[in-house]
C-alpha cells in the first residue's frame, strides 16, 4: 500500500484521488489543472480525518505552511460521493483580535468587526455546540461575544489559528460519524464505512474595498437543460448561504428587474462564462461554479456538477457527445436508465412543498392531480365531464380497469408493487400509490379517513405521486412528461450498441400503438383475455362460460370469433412486419364472473336465470388457490374449443392483413401456464388443425410459430422435452417467482416489507429477479431448451422485463429479447445499451 | 428369433413359455411335469391364436393326430396373465350322430344324448352366436335342435370334428379381438396387444358307469388362509359350470349336511389331497384343481391359483416359507404392499352384493356403515350414543375434525385423494370416499339428492366402501380387520431386509400411539398446530390471533404453553428413545377462525367483541391464494412469540420426561415453508435463545437438532446454503408438488380425472411422485444439501412418504426414512423390503 501523507496541497502534480479525498479535492484538482485561480486549498485524506476525531492533539503547524502568512481559512467537507452529503462549511478560521486588526486596513473596521464576530458566532455555534440563544444581544460587538463564549465554556475562547483549525476539524469529523449523520447519508445509498475528506482553503473574503463579492453561476436551466447563464451575485458578502432568497443579490444576465453583473462587470461576467467553458470541456460536464471578487479579482472557490432534472441531464449529454467532449457510449451510460421513467411522467416540480396526508407503495411512477371519486362509474362519470380523478379502492380487480382507464390516477388501500392495480397502471402509464394502509376507504360513504380521524371525500382534490409514493393535499405544480429530440437521438445511440431485443407487452390495438411509439421492436406478450373486459363481449363471455353444452358454448364463441380477429387484425395491422407473440386465453374463468350483488343480479337478469342460479353457478366456479387452479392450459384442454377459435381469429386475421397490405404475417402463439410436454403437443395439434382448415378457407398457407409461457417450474425442468413440439420459450418471471418461492403476490404486501427490512429476502423477488432462485431454473430451462432444440428462442416477459438487473441476467443467458410494458420499453432499450457497453469495456480490460 | 411351432403336445419336455402360450398352457404343463394325470392336451400359441381369426382354412388334420382315435375334445383360454380373464370353455367338440354312437355304449343312451345336445346348442349360441331361445322346444332332442340349427343358418350343421373345432378357435380368437373383452382386461391393466393362447384337451366325460362325475377342490379355507378342503363334486357331470349352487352336489369332506366325497369315494380323497399336496410342493403355492371321475379314474382337468384374500395370502407365503419351499425373500415379494391395506381395514365381504347409488374416489380405503348425518355435531351426538354414522360435507376443513373423529366414515361431494378429508381420514383409518359428484347435498335439509331424485335423508343407512369408492344401500356383511401372527412373521421378515426407516406421521398422542403399535420408527412429521383444534385451545389460540399488542399475544400464547406442553411430554414419552419431529406452527392464521355465521356470532360472544368486528378482522386476514400466504416460517419471523412458546413447550417437555424417565430426549425442530436461507437462520438464533434460557432454569443442558421442511422449489435449490444451519432435511412432497406444477390439490380436483384419462400426466402427482420434475428438484436439494454437509439427514414427510414407487425413489436418492401416515407404515416397511431385495437381485446378476 501506498504510504498516503494526512494532506498536500492541491497543485496540478499533487497525487488526489476520488476515493481517498473525496470528490470535492479531485474536483478542486482538475480546476487547478485547468488553470483556473483557485486560492490555495490543502486536501486531508480520508484515513486521517478519520484519526481526527479521537486525536487528543494533532500538530497543524506543517499543514499552515502551506498557505501565505496570516491566512484566514475555510473548511469544507469532501465525501467520496458527493451524494452523502456532509458537515456544513467553516469560514473565516484564524480570525482573532490582531486578525481584526488587519483586516480592518484592508476591509474597513466595520467590515473587520463583521467577519470577526460572524467567526466567534459559527465557532461558539456550529462547532462548540452552544446553544445560538446566548448571543441574542443588542449591538453585539465582537468582545462582547467573547465574553458571553467564556462565560458559557468557562474556557478562553482559543484565539490561535491552530488551536481553531483543529476544533473545527475535530467538529467536522465528529459530526460525519454521529448517528443523523449515518442515517441520512445511508438513505442516499451510502455504505457503512463511507468516507468523508475535508478541504482547507485560504479565505478570499469578498468583502473589500474593489470591487468585491461573492456569487454562484451556472450554464444551463436545471429543468430543461437549455443553454442560459444562471445564478445570483451579491457584492460585499462571503460564502453561497446568503445568496439564497436575498433581494439584494444581483442578476448575472442582464435582467430588467434589477442589476446585473453582466452589466456592472461585464470583464468579470465574460471570464465567469468562459471558466464554464473551460470547466465544461475539461470536465466533461456543465458545472454549477461558486466564486468570490475579491479587490476586482475573480477566484474560482468551488465547482459542482450542476443539479439537474432528468431531462437536463439528457441535454446535457447528448451535447457533450455531439462537441465529442465525451463519446456517444459514454453519453448513454451517463443516463441512469431509472431514471427515463421521470421523462416520461408528469412530476411535481423539485422543491414543491405540499401536505402529505399518506403514504404508500409507488407503484407506478408519475404524478397527477384531480378529484376523489370511489368507484369505476364515477371515475367515468367524471372523465365525461372531462374532469381529471384520482380512482380510491380497497384493491382492483378486472371490473375496475375501465375506471382505470378513465381516471388519471390510482390510489389502492392493499396490494404492493405487482397488484392488479400496480400492474395495470404501469400498463397504462398511470400514476399509482398502492399498499397505502394508514386510510380506511368507506365506499359506502364515499370517503376515506386517516389515522387522525381527518376525512377525504368524493370530490376533494389531491395530487398523487406515484414517483414518491406520497399523497398530498390539493394541486401541486407539475413539471409536463416530454422527452424530446435529444432523448429520441440518445436512445438511438443507445439502440446502436444494443444486443437484445426489447419487446413491449401490450394487450390492446390501443397499447400496440403506444408501444409502436415507444420503438417496441414487437409485441412479446399480448394477454388475447384482457380484450374480453369490455362490457359486449363479457357478456358474450359469460355465456359462453355458463353454456351447460357444447352446442350453447360453440354459439357463444362464435359471436367472440369476429371480435378477436378484428382486435388481432389491428394489431397485426399496427405491428407490420414486427412479429406479434399471442398468449392465449389464461386466467380462470371466474375472474370474468360479477362479484358484487348488482352485477350478479344484473347477470342473472342478462341470462335469464335467477340471481340464485347465477350465485350457485359462480360458487362452483370459485377455487382455494385460483393462482394455482384451473386456468391456462389447463383450461385450453378441458374446454378447447376456446383456443380453437383464438386460433381461428388469429389466422383469419393475419390473412386478412396480408389480402389488404401484401405483409406475410407468421404470429406467435404462447400456451400458458405449462407444465407437461403433453399439454404442448396436445394443444399443437388442435392448433396445426385450425391452421389446416382456415389454410384451405383462405387459400394460401397459414403460417405461425408455437411456443410456451415458462411459469412453472416444472416447466423449466422439462424445457429439454418441451423444446421438441415449440419455436420458442418465454419466461412469465413473475408466476414462476411466485411457484419457486410459494409466495403469491397479493398476498405477500403483509409481510414484505418487515421481510425486506430484516434483510430476510435482499430485495421484493417481484421488484428484482431473484437470480439464484428463479434465475436457476431460468438459467436450467435455458440450457435445456438450447441443448435439445439450438434455435430455440428465449425472452423474459413477465414484469422483470423492464428491471436493468434482471435484463443483465437475460442477456447472459443468451436471451433474444425482452419485454415489458410500453412505458418500461426506452428504460429496457437504455438498461441493454448499458450492459452491451459495459460488457465490451470488460472484454477489453 | 425362434421357429414356433403352432402348436405343441404338452409333454414334460415341450417348450412351453407362459409368453407365448398363456398361462394355463404353462400350469398344465408343470401338472404334466408333477406326473399328475392330465388328459391329453395341445397348446396353441399366441402367434397362431392371432392368425386363426382372419384364416380363411386351417388344415386341423395334423393337431388331432395327436389324440387317440375318435376323441371328443375340450378348448379352454390360455392368456399370459390369467387374470385377463378370456372366452368361456367350450366343450364335447366333435360330438356328431355316429360320436353319439359310440358313446352310448359307454355311457348309456340317455347321457350320450344329453351330451349331443348341449354341444349342438353350446356350438349354436356360443360359437355361432345364435339367440338361444330358438331351442325352447318342449322335449327337445339332437336331432330336432339339428333342424333348427339348419333352417336358421341355412347351411346343414358341421358334423366333422375338424370345422368344429375350427369354429371353435375361430369364434374365440374373434371374441378376444372384440371391443368388450379389450375394455374389461384393459381394466385389469392388460396392455393394447394382449395375447391369448389356448388348450385343445381330451374329454373326460364324468359320466358313465363305473364312479363317474366333476368336481372342484382347493385346500385352504380364501378368506382366512386356513388349511382346510374346500370344494363340490358332483357325481355324472361335465366341467365345473354345473357345480356353482347346485343342491345335488357332495361335499368335499365328512359333512353332517349331506354326503361327502371322502365318505363315499375314501381312495379318490386321498389321491386328490396327495395331489393338492404336490402342487403346494411343485408348484410352490395353494393351488384350486378342477377333476373329473371317469369309470373311477381320477383326472386332473385343470389348475388355478387358489383365490384368496389379502390376510389368506399373507398366511400361505409365511407357510411357504416356513415350510423352506420358498426363501423368506421370496414370501416378502410376493405380498404386494398396497394389498396390505385391506389387511388393516374391514372390507366388503367378496361377493357380497349390495345397490350402488353413488361412486367417488376412494380416498381412504377400509368399510363401514352406519346412519347418515350432515354435521359434525350431529356426528359427535351419534358417536355419544354409540351409533355408527357416516359424516356427508361438500367439503371438511379444519372444523370439521372432531366430527370426522366420531364418524366412522366419510363422505364428501368434493375434492380429491388429497383433499383434506382424504388426508385427514387416511390418518384416521377412517374410510373415505371423496369427490361423489353425482350427489347434491342439502345441509339445511339434511338430506342428499341422486341424478334420479331419490332422496337420502339424515339417519339412512348406507355403506361406504373407501376401497372400491362405492356408497351402497343399507348394511353390507363386513370381513373383520385384522392382521394376525403371519403378519407379524412377515413383517418381521421384511424389516431385516430393509435398507430405509420408516417413520410415521403423527399429530397427537393417540396418533402417536397408533404409529407405535405399527412399529413406526420414530415420528417424522408432528403437525404441532393440529393440537389446537380441541375447542378449549382453539378459543385461546383465537386470543392470540386477535391480540392487538404484544402483552396480550404473549398472556394467551402463555396460557397455550402448558397444553402444548403436555402434548408434546405425552408424545415423548410415547416414543421413548425412538426420534420425534415436530414441526414448528405452519397453516395461515385465517384456517382457525370461523367462516359459518353462527360460529362468528360465538366467537364474538367468547372475546366481547361485536360480530361486525369479527368479520372485519377475518376479512383483513383472509387471502387470495392461502397456499403462497402468510403461513409457516413467514407467520414464525412476523410473529415470532408463536414459534418461541413452541420451543419452549418442546424443551420444556423433554426436560421433563428425562427427569421421569431418566431417557435424553433430543427432540427434533423442524421449520416450515422455508424459501431463503435467513429465514433459517433467524429461527435458528431464537431457538438457541430459548433453549439456552431453558437450559438455565432446569439445570441441564437443553439439546435439538434443527431442519426444514423442504417445500418450495426454492428451497430444494437452495439446499446447500441452508444445509449450513440445520442437521436435516424433510421433503414435503405434497406442497412441492403443487408449487412446481403450479397446482392446487384442492382445486385439481376438477380437471385432474380429463388429464389423467387424455394421459397429459401420467399419473395424478399428488398419488405418485412426478420423478422426472419435482424428483428433480429433491435429486438437487440431497445432493446440494450432502455436499454441504455430509451427514444432513435427508427424508420425505409427505403424502409420497407410504407410496411404494416413491419411496423407491427416496431410497435411491439416499435417504434416511420416509415418513407416512401411522396405517401406512406396514405398506412403506413392506414396500421398503420389496425394494432391498429386488436392487440385491439386480446387483447379484
Amino acid at each position: 500500500m501506498l504510504d498516503l501523507p494526512n494532506y498536500q496541497l492541491i497543485t496540478p502534480s499533487a497525487l488526489i484521488k476520488e476515493d481517498l479525498h473525496g470528490a470535492r479535492a479531485k474536483c478542486l484538482q482538475r480546476l487547478v489543472r485547468l488553470d483556473l485561480t483557485v486560492p490555495e486549498t490543502v486536501s486531508l485524506s480520508v484515513p486521517f480525518v478519520r484519526t481526527i476525531s479521537a486525536a487528543k492533539h494533532i500538530d497543524l503547524g506543517p499543514l499552515l505552511t502551506n498557505f501565505s502568512s496570516l491566512p484566514i481559512l475555510s473548511v469544507r467537507s469532501s465525501p467520496i460521493n458527493s451524494e452523502w452529503g456532509g458537515p456544513s462549511t467553516v469560514l473565516n478560521i484564524g480570525m482573532n483580535k490582531e486578525a481584526e486588526g488587519w483586516c480592518s486596513d484592508i476591509l474597513g473596521q466595520e467590515a473587520a468587526k463583521k467577519i470577526h464576530l460572524t467567526f466567534i458566532k459559527s465557532f461558539a455555534c456550529d462547532v462548540m455546540r452552544l446553544d445560538d440563544d446566548i448571543f441574542n444581544i443588542p449591538e453585539l460587538t465582537p468582545e462582547t461575544a467573547l465574553k458571553v463564549y467564556e462565560q458559557e465554556m468557562e474556557e478562553e475562547f482559543p484565539s490561535s489559528i491552530e488551536i481553531q483549525l483543529l476544533e473545527v476539524l475535530r467538529s467536522m469529523s465528529r459530526e460525519w460519524q454521529g448517528t443523523s449523520a449515518r442515517l441520512l447519508r445511508a438513505s442516499k445509498g451510502a455504505p457503512e464505512d463511507a468516507g468523508l475528506g475535508l478541504v482547507v482553503q485560504r479565505m478570499v473574503f469578498g468583502i473589500g474595498k474593489a470591487e468585491s463579492g461573492a456569487g454562484v453561476i451556472q450554464f444551463i436551466e436545471s429543468d430543461t437543460g437549455e443553454k442560459k447563464e444562471v445564478g445570483r451575485y451579491l457584492p460585499q458578502s462571503q460564502g453561497r448561504n446568503l445568496l439564497v432568497g436575498n433581494e439584494m443579490a444581483m442578476f448575472l444576465t442582464k435582467d430588467a428587474r434589477g442589476r446585473s453583473l453582466e452589466e456592472s462587470q461585464p470583464k468579470i461576467f465574460t471570464k465567469l462564462r468562459m471558466a464554464g467553458e473551460v470547466c465544461f470541456k475539461g470536465l466533461r460536464d456543465e458545472m454549477q461554479i461558486e466564486f468570490t471578487l475579491e479587490g476586482g479579482k475573480l477566484f474560482i472557490i468551488d465547482a459542482v456538477s450542476t443539479p439537474r432534472s432528468a431531462r437536463a441531464s439528457v441535454e446535457i449529454v447528448t451535447r457533450l457527445a455531439e462537441k465529442m467532449i465525451i463519446t456517444k457510449e459514454e453519453a448513454v451510460l451517463r443516463i441512469e436508465p431509472k431514471a427515463v421513467a421521470q421523462l416520461l411522467h408528469k412530476q411535481v416540480v423539485e422543491g414543491a412543498v405540499g401536505e402529505v396526508i399518506a403514504r404508500g407503495i409507488a407503484a407506478s411512477p408519475g404524478a397527477t392531480f384531480g378529484k376523489l371519486v370511489f368507484s369505476s362509474i364515477a371515475a367515468q362519470a367524471a372523465a365525461s365531464q372531462g374532469e381529471s380523478c384520482i380512482l380510491v379502492r380497497r384493491e382492483t380487480s378486472p371490473e375496475d380497469i375501465r375506471g382505470m382507464h378513465a381516471a388519471s390516477g390510482v390510489l389502492t388501500e392493499r396490494g404492493g408493487n405487482t397488484s392488479h392495480a400496480a400492474v395495470i397502471a404501469r400498463g397504462l402509464g398511470l400514476p399509482c400509490v398502492s399498499g397505502v394502509t394508514n386510510i380506511e376507504i368507506d365506499t359506502k360513504l364515499k370517503c376515506f379517513v386517516l389515522d387522525n380521524g381527518r376525512v377525504f371525500s368524493e370530490g376533494d382534490v389531491v395530487t398523487l405521486d406515484g414517483t414518491s409514493g406520497e399523497i398530498l393535499v390539493g394541486e401541486l405544480p407539475l413539471t409536463p412528461a416530454g422527452v424530446g429530440e435529444s432523448f429520441d437521438k440518445l436512445m438511438g445511440w443507445a439502440d446502436t450498441f444494443r444486443d437484445i431485443q426489447v419487446r413491449a407487452n401490450a394487450d390492446t390495438p390501443q397499447d400496440v400503438l403506444l408501444a409502436k411509439s415507444f420503438v417496441a421492436e414487437g409485441i412479446g406478450l399480448c394477454r388475447t383475455e384482457h380484450m374480453f373486459f369490455e362490457e359486449e363481449r363479457l357478456t358474450v363471455l359469460r355465456e359462453a362460460i355458463f353454456a351447460d353444452n357444447n352446442v350453447d358454448r360453440n354459439a357463444a364463441l362464435e359471436r367472440l370469433l369476429p371480435m378477436q380477429r378484428e382486435d388481432f387484425f389491428e394489431i397485426f395491422n399496427i405491428m407490420g412486419e414486427l412479429p406479434v407473440c399471442l398468449r392465449l386465453f389464461d386466467p380462470p374463468l371466474h375472474e370474468f364472473l360479477p362479484s358484487s350483488r348488482s352485477g350478479i343480479q344484473q347477470m342473472a337478469e342478462a341470462m335469464n336465470l335467477t340471481a340464485k342460479e347465477v350465485q350457485e353457478r359462480i360458487e362452483s366456479l370459485s377455487e382455494f388457490n385460483p393462482m394455482l387452479g384451473m386456468r391456462g392450459v389447463r383450461l385450453g384442454i378441458t374446454v378447447p374449443e376456446i383456443y380453437d377459435m383464438q386460433a381461428r381469429a388469429i389466422f383469419e386475421a393475419a390473412s386478412e392483413v396480408r389480402k389488404h397490405s401484401g405483409i406475410k404475417i407468421v404470429p406467435e402463439i404462447m400456451i400458458p401456464l405449462v407444465s407437461a410436454k403433453q399439454e404442448v403437443s396436445l394443444v399443437k395439434t388442435r392448433m396445426d388443425a385450425v391452421a389446416l382448415e382456415v389454410s384451405k378457407e383462405v387459400g394460401h398457407e397459414v403460417e405461425f410459430k408455437l411456443g410456451i409461457m415458462v411459469e412453472t417450474p416444472r416447466a423449466a425442468l422439462r424445457a429439454g422435452d418441451i423444446a421438441e413440439y415449440v419455436t420458442f420459450l418465454s419466461f412469465g418471471t413473475n408466476d414462476m417467482t411466485q411457484m419457486t418461492y410459494g409466495l403469491s403476490r397479493d398476498d405477500s404486501g403483509r409481510f414484505m416489507s418487515a421481510y425486506v427490512a430484516q434483510k430476510v429476502f435482499p430485495e421484493d423477488p417481484f421488484h428484482a429477479l431473484d437470480q439464484t432462485g428463479v434465475g436457476e431454473l431460468l438459467s436450467i430451462a435455458c440450457e435445456r431448451g438450447r441443448g435439445a432444440s439450438p434455435n430455440l428462442v428465449l425472452s423474459v416477459c413477465g414484469e422483470h422485463g423492464g428491471d436493468p438487473e434482471s435484463i443483465s441476467f437475460c442477456r447472459n443467458l443468451g436471451m433474444d429479447y425482452v419485454s415489458c410494458s410500453p412505458y418500461r420499453v426506452p428504460i429496457a432499450r437504455l438498461a441493454a445499451a448499458h450492459i452491451a457497453i459495459n460488457n465490451k469495456k470488460l472484454e477489453n480490460i
